[in-house]
């Protein structure tokens, strides 16, 4: 009866941690749509809201944290119990992040509002936004169901947001060629789009991390990539 | 006997642990020296060490984790053994992204070389690569002493490194509305200082962790930020 009722606890102590995770994907999610939207139509007030969130899921992910060492120290679970809290750890670490890359978008607001964002480079940004916000959203739901095949399908997937980063940064590197006056504007916008890139791979992380907490193992040969926009020079000739 | 016997087989552990964590340091450190050295001088062959060492760092943190958590499982350890062990996690996960941010560095080689870097704006790039280079030496020697008041000196020096990659920035921006034909090779420099400017935040993080492994809390007050870079737009027009 004890017993039970002490594994009991135990479950609801990682449902909390599953709850708090989810909740804390939630605001990194609807954070990095509000910071792209604040940039684009130069919106300070949606932009200040992105920022306090931050400091929101900047507290979640340090109760998560204390939570989960407190339930390791008391519970001391092993093998998948044990990936299971270490896991959560990890993908409170990659949502803190995605946090600090759309409160870094958004506080470029300021930069390029005076200026205003021209409508045919915002597309681009908010393309990249939007699928980078569907890796997000889909890797969360996988986090739910725990499917290990559907993580490593999302793993899979990230190449597409860093061939439209791609693209997007060679572009905006002609915008800024043609005409000096567009320098700093694309410069700061370069810089989001590196962010929403980099919010790609955290989704990519935490399709790893769900992977090893179902299996145990870490998912097979090299992801692919496609960061070519580190290496593009040719088209400034 | 036995329980001695042990003991000092996780201390052997946990001594492990620190040495595997003191060569991804130093591996680390000498990664971002040579991406910079690489980028500065042209020098595809060390642009290429750098990214084979990158494998050789990812290699590191996942033989960490798996160590670690396998004895968090064995030992199950409480406390000040646990915290040191999840403090491990963290920091071989900083390490990990130094070097990934050294690896995207090394990688720009491919895009300068042919346009090859000015002189006056290698300069300010490598001061601030040589300040970053402190930061994370010193927080690797903090790390072998475990001292929490030199964890949180670092910590509060994180300012001059954001300071001058503001600083390296606005000229940056202004080199490329000198000359057009300036914009991709600093636009290269600005993600790469902005890698480095990154590199000072994993300094501090590692800090912050010593200082949780050490007193069990986290420092007090937000980090001094000043990063108006993100912010910077007014010179544009």
């Amino acid at each position: 009866m004890v017993s039970s009722h002490i594994l009991s606890a135990y479950d609801e102590e990682l449902k909390y941690l599953r709850r708090r995770i989810s909740e804390m994907g939630g605001l990194a999610e609807q954070m990095c749509g509000d910071a792209v939207r604040a940039l684009v139509n130069g919106d300070s007030a949606l932009a200040q809201k992105v920022i306090s969130d931050d400091v929101i899921l900047d507290h979640a992910e340090r109760e998560i944290q204390d939570k989960a060492i407190v339930t390791i120290a008391k519970r001391q679970p092993m093998a998948a119990d044990l990936r299971e809290i270490i896991g959560t750890l990890r993908i409170a670490a990659d949502l803190e992040r995605v946090g600090d890359l759309g409160k870094n978008t958004a506080k470029r607001v300021i930069a390029v509002q005076g200026h205003g964002v021209p409508r045919k480079l915002a597309r681009g940004l908010e393309h990249l936004s939007d699928l980078a916000a569907v890796q997000l959203k889909e890797v969360l739901d996988v986090y739910a169901s725990r499917s290990a095949e559907k993580a490593e399908a999302i793993r899979l997937r990230d190449e597409e947001i860093d061939a439209m980063y791609t693209s997007l940064f060679r572009e905006l590197l002609t915008y800024m060629m043609e005409d000096p006056r567009n320098i700093t504007t694309c410069t700061h916008l370069l810089f989001c789009a590196k962010n929403i890139e980099r919010i790609g791979d955290h989704a990519t992380n935490i399709a790893e991390t769900i992977y090893y907490m179902t299996t145990g193992a870490v998912p097979e040969g090299e992801r692919p990539k496609d960061d070519t926009a580190n290496t593009v020079g040719a088209i400034a000739d």
